[in-house]
C-alpha cells in the first residue's frame, strides 16, 4: 500500500533529528541537528523570498530545502571546510544514501522527491542557487550570533569564508552583498582573522 | 532596512529549537523540539500531499506548517491533553506571542506570515484542516514508534485519542482512516488502554 510506504519515509525522515551539525546553538549550548537546520532554511526561504531573482519559484525552493539534507541520515554531515578528498567521499556516500532513502517512497513520488534533491545538488536552476545561498548564509548568521562559533573553533580565516559568500551572491545579489558586509563586520569585531594577519581584539580563534 | 528586519526574524525563529515538546525521539532518547516537529510536518505535507482533498494548495500547507508553532518561542508548548482552562490561557499567550514575533518582519510580510498562522489556528480552509491533520498524526506515529511514548507516560486511553483522529479525518479522509487503524493496532498491541478496561499485554501505562 502506497500510504504505508509514505509513512515509512516519514518515520525515516525523523532520524535526521539525530544528525548533529557543526553550527552551534546558544540556548541551550549544543550543536544544531540537520532537521532543525532544514526547518530554519525553509523559514528563511519563506521570509527572504523577495531576495530571489525575479521568477524564482519559492515553493520549489522550500520543497528542496526540506529534503536537501535527508541523505545525511546515512552519510552524516560533512564540515564545509573539509578537504577535497573528504568532499569526494561524502558525495559517493550521499548518492548511496539517496538510492536507499528516496526509494522508500512510492515510485512516482520517489522520483519527484529525488529530483528535488538532485536539483539542489547540481545548483543550476535559480531555485537551487537560491536554496544553496540560504544554506551557506544560515551558518554565517549563527556564527555571528554565537560570537565566533565554528569560525573560532576551527581557526577559520575571512579568506576561507569568501567561497561561501560567492555562493550566496550566485543565488541572490542582495543576500550576497549582505553576507559580504556581515563578513567585514565579523572581521572588524575580531570574530575571524584575515589570513596571516594577527587576530583582532575579542578574537576567539587565536 | 527591511532585510535587517527579516534577518532579525530569522534569528528569532531559531529559538524554536529550544522549545521541547512531549513527543519522544528514540535516538538519542530525548523529547523532540518544536523546530524539528515543524520540519517533520512540512516533509509530511510534501510526501502526503496526495491525501489532501482535491484542489488543496500543498505549498500553502507547507508554509503554514513552517510557521504554525513560532508562537511557542514565547508561549511554550502545551500538551494536547491539558484541560480547558490551560488551553484558554495558552491561546491568550499565543496571541501575545504572535503580536511580538510576527511584528519583527517588515510590515507587508508580517501581515502575510501572521495570516498563515491565523489560518492554521482557525482551521477553516482545506489547507488549514490538512495541516492540522498532519499536526495530530505526527505524534501518533511517534508514540507508536516509541512503543507507547506520551500515551504510556500520561496513562492516555484510546477514547482520549479519538478527538485527534476526528481532526485528522476532518483534514483528510484517507489519513483519518489510517489514524483510526493505527489506534486500533495500538490498542491491540497494548500501547494504550480503553477507558475502564484492563491494560493489554505489553502495556506500559498500567
Amino acid at each position: 500500500m502506497e500510504l504505508e510506504e509514505q509513512m515509512r519515509f516519514v518515520a525515516e525522515a525523523g532520524r535526521l533529528k539525530a544528525v548533529l551539525r557543526q553550527t552551534p546553538l546558544t540556548e541551550p549550548a549544543r550543536r544544531e541537528n540537520s532537521a532543525e537546520h532544514s526547518w530554519h532554511l525553509a523559514v528563511m526561504a519563506l521570509v527572504l523570498g523577495d531576495h530571489a531573482p525575479p521568477g524564482t519559484d519559492v515553493s520549489r525552493v522550500i520543497a528542496m530545502l526540506l529534503v536537501h539534507d535527508l541523505v545525511e541520515i546515512d552519510a552524516g554531515d560533512l564540515f564545509w571546510y573539509a578537504d577535497a578528498a573528504q568532499h569526494a567521499r561524502q558525495e559517493a556516500a550521499e548518492q548511496a544514501a539517496a538510492d536507499r532513502i528516496f526509494a522508500l517512497l512510492p515510485d512516482g513520488l520517489a522520483g519527484r522527491v529525488r529530483a528535488l534533491w538532485g536539483e539542489f545538488e547540481e545548483r543550476r536552476t535559480p531555485e537551487a542557487k537560491f536554496a544553496r545561498a540560504l544554506d551557506r548564509l544560515q551558518p554565517m548568521l549563527a556564527n555571528v550570533q554565537a560570537g565566533g562559533g565554528t569560525w573560532a573553533e576551527h581557526n577559520i580565516t575571512a579568506e576561507q569564508v569568501l567561497p561561501a559568500v560567492a555562493l550566496i551572491k550566485d543565488g541572490s545579489e542582495s543576500l550576497g552583498s549582505y553576507a559580504a558586509g556581515l563578513l567585514e563586520r565579523a572581521v572588524g569585531a575580531g570574530l575571524l582573522a584575515r589570513a596571516g594577519a594577527p587576530a583582532g581584539p575579542g578574537q576567539a580563534a587565536g
